[in-house]
């Protein structure tokens, strides 16, 4: 068996969507990708195999281990993922993906919207939750984490909704109030309907790269123990 | 007299504006913000006094002679021009700023809004012409030159229509389909109204960086003589 096939395989998205409204405008967001980034390179420096799905001006890791691909729309990180994520172990969901795009009949690629007088509309349209389209795609043995990032007085109720919305493994909470921040105050949850209690707190404000390790530190068994259940199931099957 | 009293005096502007959705996300453009931070360095060699109004993720310049000041919206911007305007002798207003913003009841700075099931418009409202605003402002003695970008087939008549719209000296019009691109080919035209008939074309395709030369070598000239034209006018008077 060749050394990397017994490595944790680690896919991270990171960093903003940017939904083409023209050939020159978009609608995006704030995300700087510099937690997926940091992760992605922790990762590496702990010897899993990491492939991170990169947004719009988001932050690149340092770490040469790291495989980077680039996205820009929902619809490229959509197909990014169709592609990644059967060769991985685990999914950590960073990214901050647009919930609405600029509808289909809106966009014009090939020129820009001419300024005209008074007031105008943009028709949006939800984007498809890419989360819960990896969910249904998943291996049983695969870990699925996201993230919610909400203000801190919906925060638990929100991520908690998400979690079973999206069926996915585990979700990271934190508040939206420390986006801006270099520092991070978190909260991962399990999903009981997929056999995960956990409920775990990180030990107050702490530095984002203190946060990856914090975060690997818990994925890393996990992830093995899903593989050791596969190969298990594979044997006596 | 100050040294600096005898320098040029360039106001600059580059990049995109990005204009609030919410505390997130906000509708951009893909401005990079190259050219004017490229002729803000070409600038400060030549000798030229330069502040440069810099939009969000837009490039900056390698000069430290160069004086940045930061703006993210249109309003941000608006309000850097009002402070600056006044103290410099002629403006290149390069920045790539919104036609459209979220009308003030979209927005929603303090939280985010929610993900909900099906389609949503967003309403959107003008935003002040701001080198129509800096034209009415302006003292006579002042150069104002605009960029009109636009699709190969109407950039000329597009370019024309601008110049006298917004009452302005100059305007560089430049083909939308070279915006990503690291060269430019453009042409300068003067305003007849106001006494510029110049109508001249870059050598062919240029790199950026010639073509900071290129126009300085063209705006040098013409900013001495409004400064002399008004200190005669102020001699006589």
């Amino acid at each position: 068996m060749p050394a990397d096939d017994a490595k944790r395989r680690l896919l991270i998205t990171a960093g903003p969507t940017y939904e083409p409204i023209d050939a020159v405008r978009f609608i995006g967001n704030r995300s700087s990708g510099r937690l997926g980034s940091s992760l992605a390179d922790h990762a590496a420096d702990a010897d899993w195999c990491v492939t991170l799905l990169l947004g719009p001006n988001a932050i690149l890791p340092s770490d040469p281990r790291v495989k980077v691909v680039r996205f820009h729309s929902c619809r490229d990180l959509e197909a990014a993922l169709d592609e990644q994520l059967p060769i991985h172990d685990t999914l950590v969901m960073a990214a901050a993906v647009a919930d609405y795009r600029p509808a289909t009949e809106e966009i014009n690629l090939q020129g820009k919207r001419r300024r005209t007088a008074g007031d105008l509309s943009i028709h949006l349209e939800s984007t498809p939750d890419l989360l819960a389209g990896c969910s249904q795609q998943a291996r049983g043995n695969q870990l699925l984490v996201g993230f919610a990032l909400e203000p801190r007085e919906r925060l638990m109720e929100s991520a908690r909704r998400k979690l079973k919305k999206k069926n996915i493994d585990l979700i990271v909470a934190n508040a939206l109030e420390t986006m801006d921040s270099d520092t991070i105050e978190a909260t991962l949850l399990g999903n009981p309907d997929r056999g995960l209690e956990t409920e775990l707190r990180t030990p107050g404000e702490i530095t984002k790269a203190d946060f990856a390790d914090w975060l690997l530190g818990q994925l890393g068994p996990l992830t093995d123990r899903r593989k050791a259940v596969m190969t298990e199931s594979t044997t006596n099957g």
